[in-house]
């Protein structure tokens, strides 16, 4: 099977502007099918204060109200989504910018009411994304780009996590591809001295992982992103990566410098 | 060869709730490949008045600058397009919403500075428009709707006139389908009597346009769509109907309640 790389992007690169640029000319550079996902980063909030619109929180868990789904579709679907276009067909780069409304490709439903109402958001209805479709742009040399965007078929966008669309994306079309999961943070990949840098975990089997989580060297925040990626490789995808937005090139080789977790 | 659509819809349909909604059904309905146009309408110059940046004119014309490119990019690309998406799928039309950015699919330069520097405007590069991209769409099902942004190759969003956008896409696509343009505006038609909604003329050839014009029977507001129309008709369109949105259905069958312009 060909290679697919599914690649998110958070706040911290497309809030700065340089960052973005430098990570945007290593995308455009990968040869291989790709798929870019690109959180919100923090305009959103930013334009949402000038426009008057308050944040909302329940229980540390932000509400998606009307006016707040207005924001994040101008700003994640319009504002966000077609600089990084530009910029990557000014790199040669054939992308085109998506929300999961966009040729119905991330069907979702908005999350049911139990003990918090969340408002517009969207839980991916993984199964249901239509791999022919995106078969159809990838193999003829487009590129999406999504927006943390998706929608409920019923009229409605929903605001839906980027990591959760990235691993959706990446198990529905492990059956066409062999995909590598790309999630870009902070962190050069998981440290085994969370303070040093030089420190990363090069390779995480499930074996490893226990070893690790019994020896107790893991930091704890990084342990849902690492069962995360083992249920993306449960459910089919051939393995993840997390690593620095800035090795983005050389984690997309065989000679990876962040954290390649395999089965 | 195929029938294809191309339909612009203006201010006085993206403005008003229901008359989108029934226009989206309408539009949804339409039986052939079809390609939909929106402009902005007045959200863009309200959500710019509540940020704080001002409408800049010059000669009475618009100038586009940093501030504004951001604001119609988020509003036309983001909230407008988006929602229309939503909709569309909603009413199971499988609608993708686009900028020219994306894909490349439209092509354009900035605007040349000669008295008047515009800023980020875009003039399309017909030419230039990927007719097989478009064609991979509208044969897989797919419907184009495009929000009035184009690009320049070089990093930037480019605010462009829908009108353009939509004789320019005929235009390209007419070496591949039968195209009908279509402009939807706030009346049924060309009107002999502006006053008179049942004055439609029904039929426009050239040799009628230039008995029209020698008897002063047109409102002079009218002769740059029907001159936009017969530029685009000898560029290879076939017809170009003038109506109100709210005759979509009928005016994309023979029967036609709006205005036909033909050679």
């Amino acid at each position: 099977m060909d290679k697919l790389f599914v690649i998110k992007i958070g706040g911290n690169v497309i809030d700065n502007e340089q960052n973005l640029s430098t990570f945007l000319s290593a995308f455009a550079a990968i040869p291989h099918r790709k798929i870019l996902i690109h959180g919100g980063g923090k305009i959103a909030t930013k334009i949402g204060d000038q426009l008057g619109v308050a944040s909302n929180y329940v229980n540390g868990r932000r509400i998606t109200d009307d006016a707040t789904i207005d924001i994040v579709t101008m700003v994640y679907g319009g504002l966000v989504n077609k600089k990084i276009i530009a910029q990557l067909q000014s790199k040669g780069c054939n992308a085109i910018g998506l929300t999961g409304a966009d040729a119905n490709l991330i069907p979702a439903v908005k999350r049911p009411v139990k003990e918090v109402d969340f408002g517009w958001v969207g839980d991916v209805n993984t199964a249901n994304i239509p791999v022919d479709t995106c078969r159809l742009f990838l193999d003829n040399g487009i590129l999406p780009v999504f927006a943390p965007l998706t929608h409920d078929s019923q009229g409605h966008i929903l605001n839906t996590n980027a990591d959760t669309i990235a691993s959706s994306i990446a198990i529905a079309l492990s059956a066409a591809y062999d995909v590598r999961l790309v999630y870009c943070f902070e962190k050069k990949g998981v440290l085994e001295d969370v303070e040093n840098e030089d420190s990363v975990i090069r390779l995480i089997t499930k074996d490893k992982y226990q070893q690790l989580l019994s020896e107790n060297k893991l930091f704890a925040g990084i342990l849902p992103k690492i069962d995360n990626a083992f249920a993306a490789i449960d459910a089919g995808v051939k393995e993840v990566l997390i690593g620095d937005a800035a090795d983005l090139v050389q984690n997309t080789t065989a000679q990876t410098l962040g954290t390649l977790i395999t089965n």
